[in-house]
């Protein structure tokens, strides 16, 4: 028997013990939607973890990372609960250039294209090195235009106990902290609007404390930068690394312990960044246990003594429940059979899914009620890299189906 | 320094020192598609394996799994040199039913649509279980027609040293090989076309004595089956498993050590099987190696004393080559500085995609000739599981482009 991974609190049955998200049943949300293999996103449970941001974080700007969920009605969505859009692509600017809020675009390998893009529309671009910055600042001359442009920081430091380090070491993201005011005052000098910093050391953390230290030692660095450079940065984009928990044992992150130290970091902080606008950049956080993936069980079988439910969903839409998506120890999602929902576990069982490959695996030996042909299997925390980080054309399976209620 | 997997032999330098593919220059091919990031796939390739195949295996029919690469104009070339389609979803059968081959359709999440679809086109399904065979026969009954039926066997023992280990265990493929024989017999007996056995035990194997052993006791298993059942196997698909050097120190398989090993087999096969076809059904040796991934660079940065290329391409289109689709460690394919192919290596480098994750490594800490902004990087064996088994939307990014030479 494998653990299965802690169900996001919330999730409810209803009085005959069937899965509800958001107040409905799980099979008639299936129904609506046409179909299974079906994403299914709950709006309510961003709104409210959009407000536990705001009252842990009063005064700090939050940002929404787009690669996280770039379904359509979701961003449409966020953009009345956020105040600002950071993406990773052209592509994505593109899917959040008309709901008018501010947009930054960071990326280590921004095309000359999706650079002028940017700069004719007024976006900040979070600049990862200076040879990107001669290429923005040629094009916004060539076009007779005053660039937004950010600098990106690859800090000395890194998130303890981080899902990705992403700080402290050589990297293709950001500016080395030491070349950043020589970077800054460059740009000033050659007419760009500057922007401020971004410095992103990490991402899925569960320890506050991890948080607050990077907090404490983003903003001292910010300063540093700063006065080096002799001028005061408009923005600071803090970066994010809010992590959920997915797997056994994961405790849920203290937000609002971040949330006061952090206070503290910016009541106490230098002069230089007495006006600069804080912003904290969520993706996972804030849309991650809001989406629950819902496949249904073709087979049911046996083999030696081990029990399978084969399912039509797979890792073609859920590649890091499947284990597979850079995980070096394959550990169980939470899972529920969505018709026996606080049902007893009375039964150890294996779900694929239905490709062709062992490694299409969504629950391995685990304890659940028993289900039958038909049923729906849930699989929580899908809401974030769910389906936009999964092979989609693998073996040419049906899409997924997705819905916002 | 990390080592590099090693380029397949074949591919060589014109006079200019330039990576040809086919005859052809690599970044002509790139203009000719287009852009990158490209997979170009070489025909001649393709063919030359088929005909390697056919030396080492005489009489023995070969399969191509769809999965290993579905692109179309592949697959309309694959249709002129092999036996067959082994399909595993209703998407890949629809991309073969025009192509006037036979075509098999496994996978343990069949559809009862996609059973329906398969039975009226006469295509031969691999059972999964005795549950899918109840359905297979329902449909078939209630539709009037009378099914092509082939049992999928778990056999009792697995590939040694395969990348895949897919026998030997409880498993979601096949049906247990000692239940096999009776659904055989109960597929006879309700009136169905029986077309034999599948038994596929693992893949991506390099050592020719495992494949040797895997073959021998296949074909034994095979008899020992149809002797229970008290019929003789119109047809018994071998399974694959043929693997290609990925990684540095890997070996090329002996293909024609296996051919004369399961010639002297099928030679003393038990008599049972004296008019059995036999097949090897295979996907990734076929097109693997014929198949490059050109992405350009578009930035060059020094970070903390290592020199990083950002490329237009990444994780997105070549997931397995960033080493997080099931690699428990991440080890470098083979990669080359296209314009500067045979050029000695001089510098130590790492490479990514665009993505703004760390995950996205293309090549790490890799010895090369230096390169520039614009040069193109080629990274070999993109031929299988390559664009199709990579999450495409991932951040939005383009969509690579395929051609076939």
């Amino acid at each position: 028997m494998k653990a299965l991974g802690p169900i996001p609190a919330g999730y409810e049955a209803d009085g005959d013990g069937r899965l509800t998200i958001g107040g409905w049943d799980a099979e008639m949300l299936v129904n609506e939607a046409g179909g299974t293999p079906l994403f299914v996103y709950d709006s309510r449970r961003i709104a409210d973890q959009v407000s536990r941001f705001r009252a842990a974080f009063p005064g700090v700007a939050l940002h929404y990372a787009v690669k996280a969920n770039p379904y359509a009605p979701l961003l449409e969505a966020m953009a009345v609960l956020v105040d600002g859009f950071d993406t990773a692509s052209a592509g994505e600017l593109g899917k959040v250039a008309h709901l008018a809020l501010p947009i930054s675009f960071a990326g280590p390998g921004k095309r000359d294209q999706e650079l002028e893009t940017a700069i004719r529309a007024g976006i900040t671009v979070n600049l990862e090195s200076e040879g990107e910055a001669d290429r923005a600042l040629a094009i916004a001359q060539r076009e007779g235009l005053t660039p937004k442009l950010a600098v990106r920081v690859n800090p000395p430091f890194g998130l303890k106990g981080s899902g990705q380090k992403m700080g402290g070491l050589p990297s293709q993201f950001g500016v080395d902290h030491d070349r950043a005011p020589a970077l800054v005052r460059r740009l000033i000098e050659a007419g760009a609007d500057w922007r401020g910093l971004h410095i992103f050391a990490g991402s899925q953390a569960l320890h506050a404390d991890a948080l607050i230290e990077l907090q404490h030692d983003t903003v001292a660095l910010a300063a540093s930068i700063a006065e080096e450079a002799g001028h005061p940065p408009p923005e600071v984009n803090l970066g994010g690394g809010f992590g959920i928990p997915y797997f056994a044992k994961d405790q849920p992150l203290n937000v609002e312990a971040v949330g006061d130290a952090l206070a503290k970091t910016l009541a106490g902080r230098p002069k230089i960044l007495a006006d600069t606008q804080f912003a904290i950049e969520l993706g996972r956080w804030l849309v991650g246990e809001a989406g629950v993936y819902l496949t249904r069980i073709i087979a049911r079988k046996e083999s030696r003594g081990r029990t399978f439910h084969v399912t039509d969903g797979g890792l073609q839409h859920q590649l890091a429940a499947s284990g597979n998506f850079g995980q070096l120890l394959r550990r169980n999602y939470p899972v529920a059979i969505a018709g026996r929902f606080g049902s007893a576990a009375d039964e150890e069982v294996t779900i694929t899914g239905c490709l062709c490959t062992p490694l299409d695996l969504l629950a391995d030996e685990a304890m659940l009620p028993r289900a039958e042909v038909g049923d729906l299997v849930a699989i929580f925390c899908a809401g974030a890299y769910g389906l936009s980080a999964s092979p989609t054309a693998f073996l040419s399976q049906p899409m997924a189906r997705e819905m916002l209620i």
